[in-house]
């Protein structure tokens, strides 16, 4: 057993839900084949970060991956650019941000300028721009989606938000959190290039399209989470395994390429619940003919829960659960299975509740827990663990952890 | 209940082996003693280090004693000489060596010169020699074994080893692990003493005498571990007890010195599968007249399951639960048995599976844990605990623990 698979699926876990008869959706789901992992192998429950503390999903998969957040991380940003493929240097600030409708005084309408998709003709119009001595550049994520890079001599990361995050207030000014010259100046950058995006946008023929046909123009970016980007060291300098990523979402890539994982692309993995999951795995096991560890990251769940669609999530776990068939005697692997967080179907929202955690491989202790569940493993062999637990169990459950003294 | 006995059986937990029926040989083995002492007492696992941390068994014993092994381990060689009855001194930097058996170009045909014995009058050729400013004492270890200690000014324990711990290739040359110019000194005596020792030896009587009779000649002697010494609390400081040690190997005897605990000895107490157990509960439990803390250590099980012989662990550990049966009923002594790592017989290494813990006293708590194994003992009462936890716990057992606030 020289192989690891990591499943990690985004807000697999939840709480209990009246409609459900009190069960989650993960326990009211039926999942065979997670069970059936259970019962060869090991179970637990994994704070993400730590004890009562709720992860964003970026924070939480720095964590388990076995870097500390508080030193790796500093805004989503440039997880986001690297995320869609976008070169990000050293002392680079990215942001990440959306094409939204405001009126002609900033009060936003819509933030996601209603759901617009295909907006690299308004991206192109933003991209290359120069402010002061600083280039912006911008490129087109998914759907409403885009990233912005500045790059430029004494930047600062730590920028509040431009995005209210609610529709019907005005567009707020971008402000140093910190008081240092280079804050400050990169937040007068930031509002200068929200305010020149206005001007653009709003004249673009693409936005003048879209109003004649009764649609919201994409007429200003809103943009969040500034950071500059951290040194990480790559998964196979920390850990000796050459590792791939297979994901659909951008962030979730992104991180995979700054931890140097060979992203898989899978045409059919959306990183909705429409994506393909069967193929996903497939995907996976294939990549292990030249790779030690693969991370597969699945999202509907999460995006079913923040919309409240509890049911569809425990249709989306019976999906999952259905395209692990080819793992269950699968010995040769080890197999991790957990969530980033958990997500409430109720509150629409990450919740610090510990995830749970299956492990299943050959000549591992198995313990008595038959069901994979968020109560039902808290009497697992694994007990609770922490996020930064995660990769040193992993690594020892190959023979492959390093010795502390002799 | 003022007294406390700590067996530590080395390596006992072990992982689960298809030819046990999926069992470890703990599981496997039939334990009524430790079984009797588990239903009168309270059990969990126990992270020697940390979660996920594969330690030696030098380190495994600083930290289950309460000793941060990032605090006070620098290097195997201090234990190991003090183990053998070496006087070593502040700055001082130890080394453990064997006597091994080279070419004339310095290629290692046996790291263990033919499992060498009764090596003094080699130690006592290479003793006492004068390199630049430096003494080296040499001294007899157990078997093919040896320590070195270096006593000279601005020496360091940050050194690499000379063992290359494979056969077939060359002695590797010492060298500086930090750029300091002790280090680069330090390093510079070891390999001019491993020089003179391949000199010394290869021309010794005792070698010429092997060679004649066909056996591998102790012609070089090959050094590791180097460490100095940190300056340790001892456990009366640490604790207000009184404490012996009672173990066969050297390794476990220096640690008990080192702390400061008396060392009994059991003339039937070998370090090996031989050993005679039973005499070494007798003497600790003969000790108790004037110590209050005993700790025994057992080390058959560990070398057994590096060896891969996993059904003579299972039998080991059928050996030790025989020697404990004047145990099973002593409600005035705090009886608490664990191991120091888990040692994997198919693996053939130290594995960081958290280590089963029996504790069994008077008016302590119970759990339902009737059993005692690697995977009975994960719902007990002590839940996870790691290894800096356990003397607290026991000094709270005894009524002895100090209060923090009032």
């Amino acid at each position: 057993m020289d192989k690891v698979l990591l499943i990690i699926c985004d807000g697999l876990s939840d709480r209990p839900i009246t409609e459900l008869g009190g069960k989650t959706p993960l326990e009211a789901a039926k999942t065979p084949n997670l069970d059936r992992l259970v019962k060869r192998g090991l179970t637990g429950l994994m704070h993400v970060v730590d004890i009562g503390i709720r992860p964003g999903s970026d924070v939480a998969h720095l964590s388990l991956f076995g870097y500390d957040p508080n030193l790796y991380y500093s805004g989503r940003g440039p997880f986001e650019a690297v995320g869609i493929g976008m070169e990000i240097k050293p002392n680079d600030v990215a942001l990440r941000g959306n094409f939204a409708t405001v009126d002609s005084a900033f009060r936003i309408i819509d933030r996601r300028a209603g759901r617009i998709e295909h907006t690299f003709p308004l991206t192109r119009a933003l991209n290359d721009m120069l402010i002061e001595d600083t280039k912006v550049y911008v490129s087109v994520g998914t759907g409403h989606r885009a990233a912005v890079i500045l790059r430029g001599k004494n930047l600062n990361g730590r920028i509040s938000d431009v995005d209210p995050h609610k529709e019907g207030v005005k567009v707020r000014s971008a402000y140093a959190l910190v008081k240092t010259a280079s804050a400050k100046k990169t937040a007068k950058i930031i509002n200068q290039f929200v305010r020149r995006s206005y001007q653009i946008l709003s004249a673009h023929p693409l936005n003048k399209k879209r109003e004649k046909e009764g649609k919201l123009p994409g007429n200003i970016i809103l943009l969040r989470g500034a950071g500059i980007l951290p040194k990480l060291p790559t998964f196979l300098e920390k850990y000796s395994l050459k590792a791939a990523c297979i994901a659909g979402g951008g962030l979730y890539k992104g991180i995979g390429r700054l931890l140097g994982m060979d992203t898989i692309e899978v045409p059919q993995a959306t990183g909705k619940p429409d994506t393909n999951i069967k193929a996903k795995i497939e995907a996976a096991l294939k990549t292990f003919k030249t790779h030690d560890f693969v991370f597969v990251h699945i999202k509907g769940a999460d995006v079913l829960a923040e919309d409240g669609d509890f049911l569809g999530k425990k249709k989306f776990i019976e999906k999952i659960d259905a395209a692990l068939s080819p793992l269950v005697k699968r010995e040769d692997i080890l197999i991790v299975i957990t969530a980033d967080h958990t997500t409430s179907s109720i509150l629409k929202i990450h919740t610090a509740d510990p995830v749970p955690l299956l492990m299943a491989g050959k000549n591992l202790h198995t313990d008595q827990v038959t069901l994979f569940g968020e109560r039902s493993v808290a009497s697992g062999k694994l007990g609770h663990i922490v996020g930064k637990h995660l990769m040193p169990i992993i690594l020892d459950f190959l023979g492959r952890a390093p010795l502390m003294g002799a």
